[in-house]
């Protein structure tokens, strides 16, 4: 990379990821959305709803990190920890916002009960984050973003606040592939790598319908870089014996 | 929980991930087959194909989990760079072993290049995993174990270990649902969790073709314990003018 990028890393909060029960469905859009306007997303981790498992990780990444982003817990039964956890994470008193109660006073009318009215609990001084799914909002102090779990909420908090991010440059990707095995171009592979230091080369073998072959994804921030890499990379499995073709080959990766 | 849990923790090393690229199809299995046998996966984390990000993230979490499980970045082009992270954590040489090469050998008879070759360097004194699929073995030092990254590979290899792993008891849970509110019932839920502090209630709502209601999920390692909690809800539920049905309603999650 040519300059030092913008960072994130997304805490999924979920005893239901760590039990095998529900399968995550949010880092891959997250990680596509943040890449997409130059912020790398740098490291995930799945804790557990366990308040001193979330502060060690918010504390550790917001130090670490330009951005965190949580997913999961925030609610209003006695499992929706997050935002007290990031009270405490801050040092921060955890009271009542009088933003957040409004919308919910709004939102459910006669049905606001005081269970629901524990959605309006979080850090003081927190900016809310808004939600056009369901209202309850989320919650932003300093660099962590607290986020529902729902994934159709996330994406649309997510929308509600991308422009505020300060992104760096986009990272970019082009693909070739070819049938040549990874192992007739593995040494020769090292070698365009280590020749185009700038952008990061990813080999990732596969097989279907009894194809065998690779695609080769040069990633980084200046298309110029990728692309020379990339003639490298076709002018390389020629040399082989091979062919190239531009994009990715549509089967599945077997990579490990 | 009546006794101190056998724990574990999955590094996901994948920079296919972190950029969006890839759906991790690991995490759910892991996950599920380790509660299976009474390891509880208490800690994921998705990083990056930088050997300092896997050094410290081994480190850290081989000193704190009863065990670690790696999966991805084996394997023997230049992005592979998994074995070798793990003798730099564990301060070990990085030597080629004799008996991952005798394997490699055998399976490639006359195709086994230099490159090839490579996926038998291991950390010194490493023992190996069996990989029915592709026969390049998998390593283990102490209590890491390091996995490729292709989901069959990833099952057949666990499925030619997991006999060895030592579990706690296993983790059980039962499941009861309603139509009522999250928010009719939180209150009184909150309540239920309190007098059964050895089992955790998890609370999870859903929405589909027009039917609100909630998951609770009661898990535990005490059959017993958790029937009696899955009672007091039941009668929780019908207090509150509600109906109580065993096991999980057929809808999507909403629950953050």
């Amino acid at each position: 990379m040519t300059n030092s990028p913008t960072t994130a890393c997304v805490l999924v909060i979920g005893n239901e990821v760590l039990s095998g029960r529900t399968q995550d469905a949010n880092i891959q859009f997250l990680a596509t959305a943040l890449n997409a306007q130059g912020i790398r997303l740098s490291e995930v981790r799945v804790i557990a709803d366990s308040e001193p498992a979330i502060v060690e990780a918010i504390n550790h990444c917001r130090a670490r990190y330009t951005y965190v982003f949580t997913t999961g817990g925030i609610g209003f039964t006695h499992d929706d920890i997050t935002a007290k956890a990031v009270a405490t994470a801050f040092g921060l008193p955890f009271t009542r916002h009088a933003g957040a109660e409004a919308i919910l006073r709004e939102h459910y009318q006669g049905k606001l009960n005081d269970a629901r009215l524990t959605m309006a609990d979080m850090p003081e001084g927190a900016e809310l984050i808004e939600n056009p799914v369901s209202r309850a909002p989320g919650i932003k102090v300093e660099n962590v973003y607290v986020l529902a779990g729902v994934p159709s909420i996330v994406r649309a908090m997510f929308d509600a606040f991308k422009h505020t991010l300060e992104g760096g440059r986009v990272l970019e990707s082009r693909t070739v592939h070819t049938s040549l095995s990874e192992g007739m171009i593995a040494a020769e592979l090292g070698a365009v790598q280590d020749a185009h230091t700038n952008v990061e080369i990813g080999s990732y073998p596969f097989f279907r319908l009894q194809r065998f072959g690779v695609n080769l994804v040069v990633r980084g921030d200046d298309l110029g870089l990728i692309e020379a890499a990339i003639g490298d990379l076709k002018q390389m499995i020629e040399n082989l014996g091979g062919e190239a073709h531009d994009g990715e080959a549509e089967t599945e990766s077997i990579s490990g």
